[in-house]
């Protein structure tokens, strides 16, 4: 019997189809974004994405690539950083939960069904691309995955910039380019990540998901992630790993100042401060970190 | 209030994970599936996958891919066909159903929630990639987005490419690569199209989706989309416009037979034969369609 | 009136075949450029190269790439961009004439052919990229078709770069390299772009063309074609659509401002400043023009 | 004599400037033609292009490309090789007079203009390469520069590749696309050489020249250059060294087949068979000549 | 004081220089060639290079890149493996002992030392390629680092090839091109792994080591590594490693046959073929493993 | 008999490494380091490098990549600069004497030999990197060659930098990656030439020598060459023509001096600045020189 005529299995469709389904055009229902954010064990968006705190965010705002990297790292994540990226406005480091959405070649059939569905989920505009804007808020940074496109895969102009920066005050990445870089420039604060700049409209493409696992580069992207530049590159940190890179960062600034002070008085060569410490130089440390202020203490083992 | 906590919310999700979803893994159910695919509107697969007639995947093994391009253009469809492969075991054309996966870089936090979702699905065996592979019947081809990874790319070696032409009769395209290309050009038949062949196992990839749309270089492919493939590339047809394909070439390989004899007859110039026809020109074309047996004519608008 | 129908401007022509054809060098005469470039019908340079007012250059002093692309998009015309430029002297826009030239590798048959016919049109100096700088004019700029070579494909130094300064107040553009950046980034004012910067001389190649059709990148640019620059690409704007480009991107600067400051009021969203704007948006932007003292008003078709 | 002060070539060039220009198109004149290839003072075809006799091509076509290499190299021309091809019909050499033509990027305003030519030159159909191909005569080869297009850049499919093979007997070179490989590969004989297989028809070029020098490549063709292939490459040998090309391959073929000989034998060792040859080993090769009946002998200063 | 005027230094330097250093040339004594292989423990050449038995050469001929990669990677080895070759005269696998050398760009101060090393040395010939060649025994596979130079980057011609057959039954494996392709692939059985073909001479670099370490693509390769190709790549495997390699093929030989009769009889899914083998599993394979007459067994914790 | 089994080769092999070995690891003593640099008559480092005086760094802080490139091709140095770099603290030139070093993809058998070498030779330090940095004087430029690689390739991050810049006060090139641009970019003065930024630690990388010959993209680099940046590339100067590149950039300074003045003042053109003076012309340049308080003179047949 054919999938179209088995009664019951619509029945369930209708069902389902009749909650109410914030932003889920292609494929995602907030109930598998929080799936597959459950490592995720704080607070949460209405559509399941997770919330990182904003005291974390602003620990991070000093957080090099290089310290999150080691932290992702020692968890498991080897591919959270991307680079070969032109920037727009930076100076400061970008810092945001993750707005994701993924763009696939246009082919009519699909792109009328995405369009039904924006219509039936009230979305507003002639482009996909403004429906991603319409759902961000403040703290957000939105990151498109336009498979590199640049002729016709410019996700924005200097009106939607104005509109992002508008509601969320950070930035955005796109894998992809975006149009008009002499408008955006003029956009202060609105710092860009794009691979491209190109004067066409975008083009021939179809919004297949928002807020749904992404891929930029080599890196996978979840709604929700901490989206952190440094110079030449994003590293994208899972939310329930954010706490614990802020962690670390801190321990790490005081050990460099230590090891930069070492250095510059020559009293331990640089194999010694990059290498194994002996206890003697734990203990100089940790003298070093109380002199600071500090209620932090390394412990032997951990370096 | 927390997602997290709403109960109501809770209980709708309970409710649809309670459905029996097929081929589901990451993100599409099959009431997805049917309505990504909606301009098809005949039989289908139990999990919402078009299923193109076998009579008209018979007629379509002899057209090539300018046949096919010249009806999807004309359609509206621009981005279908996907060149630069390597080819196993060719000879003849690879002609089937799509059946689609998507693998993304692997993290920690999602990967284990696949797996999850595999043992509470059934999926028998340690890797994802066999998972898509017991999903395949007869006349399907496997198309893989593993976005172009080599090293830790391979989809398949000599023992699952055995298990896959066991199953389907067909072959495989990955946007990846495979193991073993020794072994897998001793399967008979098997005719595999890949970016490249490396030793290594698959690795550092999560399988997010089984017969999703994906994207393949330039094209967006659907489940149940016919695969064609010719020299040197592959021609992914939705399912909708795979007789009318066939019919326009049919039509096709006698215009090119009779534009041949003309030229070597020097009875018209290369300019003529591809250019608009006289009406004395399609005239001389329908009285060879009729010599030949043929019930097509042309109508001077068509040419 | 047709330039074709210019008895005037004929006779000049044939009187200068009859003359040492200046500008010919490999392949071009003066007719043959006004010829090609026919669909300008204003003022030309004694070569037939167009001759855009000053007027129009200065109005297209602040449009942007994207302003251009707009309306050469909508006049078929959809290649005129290229990016991917290394840049000196940035800054302002770069605005000018086009005088094109283009290089093909050297062999030494065609090579001796090239430097006859120097020698007979009375060019100094030993270098084959000095005959084009010594055509230069104000408001010129040198666009170069050097098939993106580096090493040995470096059209100028700081000598031939502020002779250029001092004949066109303009810059370069180069599909190609220059050599002694340091030396060119001192010559105030001078705006280049280049594929690379390489120390080598100019090496290899042969002088084939001056004003005649080149490819820069994706884009064939005309002989006295407007060349625009903006952040990170060069727009090559056909002579009789300058003007053009420089009205359409009068009105839109006024919408785009009154479509910023709908959006900080919060009183439009960004897909509605992006869609089809309703007659209301339409009367409300037309008091705003008023109100700004443009006599500019918008018909409802044109939004 | 030079070609320079041959007045009867010259009063043929200067009637054919008084008629309707045969393969002018954009740019050339048959006396640029004939001008540009002055080092060639053999027969020419009427419209200028040298005409390198059939005894030549013949002797050409057991011809390697390291052989003519070395020939051509010794006589300064260093750039006449280009590699990275897909080939159809192989196997044997490719041997012909090219017939160029160069293709740009399409605008409007200029298309207008070739297409206005080509009617006054009485061109017949619609395609531009077309009238390319109605030029064609035994012996040529095309060679075409479509700036490594490939979508859109297709110069030909099994129609005008059949039209291509009946003219000249030979097969083409384009630095651009095919479409159909399928059906040209079944045109027995007719030899491709090609960046790639699209199935799309060309699109968005305009024909600026035909017999005008164009670039393949690291190449420059001249028309009337001999075209050879080798495996995996092809050399455009300059008309007027088209024997000279011949003559040293034979000397070569009998020294390889020598040295061979004392590598088997061990007589001499490779560092010797290679390096600079002693009076002892010239005067056994000679007689090594005179035994196979070669009327060529080597003189010391040339080994 | 200067180092050139430390007479003990120089005493020293002229008693080791006085020591017969065969295979020297630039940078690599016997005893550091010893050094660098020493987890090699069993016979080796005269210049220190580690001599596999020509028993484990046979073993390995049968074994795939896939087989390889388990056992190194097992090991620790996860880079011994390169692909992207074009290849002359496949069909079986190469497999010998490699003579490693490597060459860099040329500059006349490092030439000129070079060049006196190999006139001191002995060595015969201009060409410092043939250096290596006058080297090379039965069994020996020449293995180049020309850092994938192409133009000026060929190793061997036809003569240079003969010699290497002659002197090795083997082949050649080079990062860098070879020249005349047509004349090689004529020589029987000498199989030639290169990056390109070109017919230009070998030029501008200097040879700066044999059986030194070098760098091929992503591996690095020591004297005395087995090469051993398959299709489309090479695998270099450590001599120490190379027995266990043919072990651990034999017994995957046997494991795939039962694999896929397995899969053929439809006894076992291809994911737990693929997955961990149950102890029934075990079992029913030593049962064929001892009908095969095989003396091996699988013990459970293996699979 | 084998190899090792022969007493007296191991005897003299135990001398020799008695002997001190200052910077050996893989692969160069002292005597084969002042062997390769012969070139060089000045004073040597005790590790036999060359050792230009600071006298001569001093005046080359002025030189662009132009003057010294033409000087370097004048003596047959072709291929001494390298583009496509990313720097940091850029504004200066970077001058100094390279200490040069190469790493190759790690393999355990190699890795280890270095390793127990290091450990023989007192390196301190876990990292290899660090052991090259432990040999830096004031003046030195450290060179690596990490054949390209960014991930797992950054030669330091930003203690090791400091380290560098406290005991050369230069900078640093990597054909490779840099960690903590951040970080390094604060260490004021330390100008770094790497090929790209990643947060990785090195990982899977040997140190295989320090002081000998490595390969920086085109670039053959010898320890002891003069490093010398300019605006986007470096140039290598073999240590023996250091002066004279510094005594012909004096004279080019003032050349281009009066060129660029007589370009301004109109009385010659470019083609005649570029081209061969009159002797006129050289009669005025003396003049210039003499009136600037120069004691160099042109003459004629040097122009």
């Amino acid at each position: 019997m054919k999938f179209w005529k088995q009664p019951a299995l619509w029945a369930a469709l209708l069902i389902s189809t009749a909650l109410p389904l914030a932003a889920q055009i292609g494929m995602f229902s907030n109930q598998q974004r929080a799936d597959i954010t459950r490592a995720w064990t704080g607070e949460r968006f209405p559509d399941g994405r997770p919330k990182v705190p904003d005291s974390v965010l602003d620990r991070l705002r000093d957080v090099t690539a290089e310290e999150a990297w080691g932290t992702l790292r020692g968890a498991g994540y080897r591919l959270q950083f991307e680079g070969n990226w032109k920037e727009l406005n930076g100076g400061q480091r970008l810092v945001g939960r993750a707005v994701t959405c993924v763009f696939m070649p246009a082919r009519p059939d699909m792109n009328a069904v995405i369009n039904d569905h924006g219509k039936q989920e009230g979305r507003v505009g002639r482009g996909q691309n403004s429906w991603v804007i319409d759902t961000l808020v403040k703290g957000d940074v939105m990151v498109v995955d336009l498979f590199g496109k640049v002729d016709g895969g410019t996700i924005i102009g200097d009106n939607l910039g104005t509109s992002i920066m508008a509601k969320t005050g950070t930035g955005l990445v796109v894998d992809g380019a975006i149009r008009d870089p002499s408008g955006i420039s003029e956009i202060k604060g609105f710092h860009v990540f794009a691979r491209a700049f190109h004067p066409s409209a975008i083009a021939d493409v179809t919004l297949m998901g928002i807020n749904v696992p992404i891929r930029i580069g080599h890196a996978t992207v979840l709604p929700g992630d901490i989206v952190l530049s440094d110079r030449d590159g994003i590293t994208f940190i899972p939310a329930q790993l954010a706490e614990k890179v802020a962690d670390n960062a801190e321990m790490t600034h005081y050990r460099d100042d230590w090891g930069h002070e070492m250095l510059r008085e020559g009293k331990y060569a640089p194999g010694q401060i990059d290498g194994q410490w002996t206890p003697q130089m734990v203990e100089e440390f940790n003298q070093f970190l109380a002199s600071k202020g500090s209620k932090l203490r390394l412990t032997p083992r951990e370096r």
